[in-house]
């Protein structure tokens, strides 16, 4: 179980903290990544913490995760709406997959209600700003845990 | 903010364990109770725990909520998806209140996909059987403390 | 015609005045009581006032109005739109019936455009607060003096 | 406040009483005429009354009413139901704006379930009759004496 | 094999045979309650016949019988249409569950073409009036006889 | 039975012949008119042909046909896919009304396949050209021998 | 010029004059071939009356049109809304096509609004009872003698 | 009443038993008959069983049915789906028509959930497999007897 | 190419400047129609500004346009969502059609993300205030000296 | 393996070749028929080719498969978009079936985009003219040999 | 007011001038690039002009944007129709956005009429080929001389 | 004739035969890429075979296509569904596209269903496994031996 949980982060979320706080809070990609490290330390996780604006990156760092990585959490910022490709790429993994959003989407426009990726992940967490990060390791070191 | 934690079940969720446990899991709800008033008590927080198959009841409770509890844990089963009267009363409540489901509704029925929950709770978990009420308290205990 | 106007309120009206006054006004759902009654009791009329948050109970209070009053004004919140067991039941009584709506609900959620009282209803009043009361009871008192 | 009230009425109500009396009723618009006016004078306010065939009059008439008048009942007939144009002008009012019809749309076909008008007006009265037009006279009176 | 046939009723049913006669026929429901037992017993079959106008109690009664009935009988009148919390509660269901309206929803108004109901029933009857649940009765000893 | 036909045309038939010829043909509307005319003369009837881009002048005509007219020959152009107060209009005309289309409205835009005024006449004759208008006329003359 | 006119005609147009007359009219199937017959000759026209309840029968007449026939009138019953068979049949043939319907469908259920066969017919007639072959047949004599 | 029930199967029921017995049961349709009219003759009716792959010829058998059946019970198979065809020539049927499926459509495909026979059958009774055939028949006998 | 350009103007424009100035800006027309004249001129052209609420003048006036403008700048307001007749009327013009919208139709209500005229208009210019005027006057003058 | 290949035409490909060939293509199905019999045959198998414009005629073919053919090769034609019929009889097929369009209807009318067979074929070949049936027998020779 | 005015061309841009000329124009990429740095000179602006295939590079660059641009001129292609994280990048920027678009999109397919970037664009300008861009740069520099 | 070509393969295509092999068998795309490239030859065909994750370096390898390959065969994978950016790079090239998907996309979720590049490609090939590559060759050669 020495493999770490991929922490992946979807586009635009580099800019976190810097733009449209009253949505996404004023925390940066880079506290939460020092939170997110320091979090799941204490129990026993190490992370790998990536972003990108790519979808296929995104992609290729899934079928990374494949071979490389114990779980993935995972916020797909506006591609979880569209992206038919990722969810592919998502159905190929065997491991546990959480899905993060800062916000509710379902308290946004109807173009934000379906996301591709919760159909295919174990679990979704949403509109509990960066908390949401921490509580998806909680929730990736229980199914570690348990007998899936 | 000595007031409890409201931890609100809605229909059918008393034969927890008993039926499709392939869907839902094998734990009881009064595992699950007794799960979050421990898991609760190392926050400090206190937790008023029910269920009810009366959408009725749980609009009576919700109400009751807005005075007497310091948030909500609510797992509105089937009514999530057709209860306008639910979603009305939880407008009125001003403290967080937290979604729960055990299974992922993304991954079941289309009618499952839309929840007049969702549209006015602070944040949704879901997916993450029981686990998904403990991940809720830490939820509230980190909006109880962070200013809103 | 010595029957009395049943009155009866739907779902969260009972927490009228303290929640949502924006939206719902700030008068108090006893104080609509009495200016319904002395406002009634103008033309003659006598009013039987009721409030649940329970779909069943509103059921029974329409089935006993069937033979126990002169005519029905509803609020029926937010059952409104989710009801067709309502629909049914106002289906089978014969005498007038009045919605009233305090806020205008095609202003709202397009959720909200919908009811399925509006169509077994005679008439239809909203978006005129406290007064729409007032004025459904005038409406009664027309209808009940005209030949229907 | 002694400006009028404008009472305007829009296609085919100038045929009223004379043709399918089964739905609108058998009275002519004259008739309410008469009756608002009456009406009105107990409550201290003058009205101005009007019928359009003309999309284009009717809004004339209420860019007009910007200025001229203290409030509109307005019963837009089938305009209601398709004219954006209409919307745009009552948007542009800052008077109370009474929507009225004389039979209940929401019972007829389902192209009569949807106004743009409703969407911009303060309140809807239907189903009543030539009463809806007294009713809305009251609402009125009440609205111009109420703080907005 | 000696547990009763559950026979559940929702709403309005109470109200058989005194209202809309055109469209349920003229029998009251305790007629029914009657022919039931009666047919049932031809069959050697004991049968517990209810009726109740609240959605939480119908699936109480519906959860019940998942120990205490061998099969259920279930006229859910409005409740069909809306109902994702009975639907769930059927689904908890291992016995036969006969759906039956006495009326063809199918030759009505739209909204009751879908049923949540028979999504999850064994079989349907519908539009044959009280003959409907003698015929359920005949269906439920064919399926209990029959390996399932 | 000496009242004439009103044969009615909407907006940009007065520009007929000259535009679109592919798809509307080559005659003006003068050249119908005569047509028409002469047409109708040999079934001894008499013809009042007009024109109008203004839905209202259009509803007024409609309403002066129901004392002056013995039957309508419409074609509405592009009101009868937008014109509620129209069909409202022609709900209240008790003689014939026949809608007639030079072009073949169902093999153009989909906005063209509904028709507000097919809903309310008696009959519809599109694609057939001028010649539409001939017809129309000797299914006026049909019916207005026939008992209806 | 001296191919006949197919008049060709669907599913249950042989029960024409004994079902549904409120509908359909009195005259029997017979009675609309006799009265066409006459009615071409005065066009100096011939007729080949046919009618099946088989879609693929219909189709074969079609295609034998392709060759053997100046024009076809054809009333296609229920297979207008639901035929893309027959549409494509129908796309093969280059004579002219005229669509008859003896009621107007425009008035009845949602699912008679779109006809398969509107879309590729020269023109269409409808709701004109019987008259509409007769109509149909003076089509094809006016486009038989203009240039297409 | 001596005229015979006309038990018409629709396309594929000649493979019955034969192919996906999980969905259609393992009795073959000749089972079936035999069941039927053995069933039938104890309420002293005759029966005349017919199955056939063609649209067109069930259709002539309704028609047929029209003159020479009592009652008509009635598996459309795939035709409830998609037949307007046969649709109209139900409606022409003044005899009892009873639609009976062995599985329970709405379990299945969104496609199998509309029939154009239900809205036009007296009942409907579904999922209880070549049982619903005998019930089909104890319906008619009722109905036979039953002032309609 | 001496004929002047025709700016047209729809519904409620009259108001502009005094009216929703946070939507639609604070300049008058009349404002307008000096900054677009004197912008024209620079270019060379000649501009006829004119503003109507009748759907049934703009008609006429885009009419005239054919034979009397060189281009239209239009504004249709309100009517650009549900005039079907405007469309047909410009889809008769030859010369350079510019839509302009002085706020950005596609970030308010879902009914004005369709416009009827942009379907038939050369080039769409909308969001930009007054600007948005003089930029239309600037696309005619590239047009008109282009080959088209 | 010395079993048949059923290759089967729907409606109106007898007419290939002679009609719409920039759509279809030249070849005749006659041609068709000769270029896949040559073709099969260096795979060392046979062939049975048959065309018909009957719906019923097709159903029975299919079912004839079952047990007659080693595999289908079908073009249904207008048949793809409307028939549940044929699609319930190839479910009960257990042999590979290849679907085959000359044409691809992706490019065509949108009710072209929906084919019922697609979702019970084994694979689609189309918008490859004559070739796709080639196509098609090679399919099926790799699929015969290959363990499934 | 010294930094850039950033030119943004999305997919298959690279191509213009080379491709489908009938839709996108005669001019390259590379020649509208220059007449856009001559035409923003004049009104003292300066361009940054770029394009590439990758949704990826166009969020990269858009959010370079937020600091380095003064405005952003924004031909999104295809990306228009399909990218939320576009749309989200664009979402964070303050500056004023210009979405052009060579063709008219509402005069193409129906997949083109929504535009993601429409919905947080300042302005759009479409169907104007190359002049849209220079009109673009006219309104960028009218709007950073506005106070906003 | 001598330009290779193009076999073009998108996202998680490198990963098969190693995850889901169920839905899309067990050979990797490197035996592909071998079998293929084998097969072609025999026709004296070349191949140049790649894959991608990135939609941005398939439309770049597309827009390379147009002037350095004979023909394109493209399994766009799960980009199928989403990219109009695709489809838009497609409709610039002129030499042939075969479409082609391992697995019947009308068998799966529904989002599969539609294709943005099948609606311009010459021909669609699925549900054959790694067959589909091998036949799309085929029908290359075949497509440029043809006259197109």
């Amino acid at each position: 179980m020495s493999l770490p949980v991929y922490v992946l982060n979807g586009p635009n979320l580099n800019l976190l903290g810097t733009r449209e706080p009253e949505i996404y809070g004023r925390q940066t990609l880079s506290d939460i990544e020092q939170a997110v490290g320091a979090h799941a330390a204490r129990s026993g996780l190490t992370v790998d913490f990536r972003q990108s604006n790519h979808e296929g990156v995104l992609i290729d760092w899934i079928q990374e995760a494949c071979t490389k990585a114990s779980a993935i959490v995972f916020n797909p910022g506006g591609y979880s709406h569209t992206s038919v490709a990722i969810h592919d790429a998502l159905r190929m993994v065997t491991c546990p997959v959480i899905e993060v959003h800062l916000s509710n989407p379902h308290r946004r426009e109807a173009f934000r209600h379906h996301s591709y990726v919760s159909t295919v992940a174990t679990g979704v967490i949403c509109g509990l700003g960066a908390t949401g990060y921490l509580l998806a390791i909680d929730a990736v070191a229980a199914l570690l845990k348990a007998p899936r």
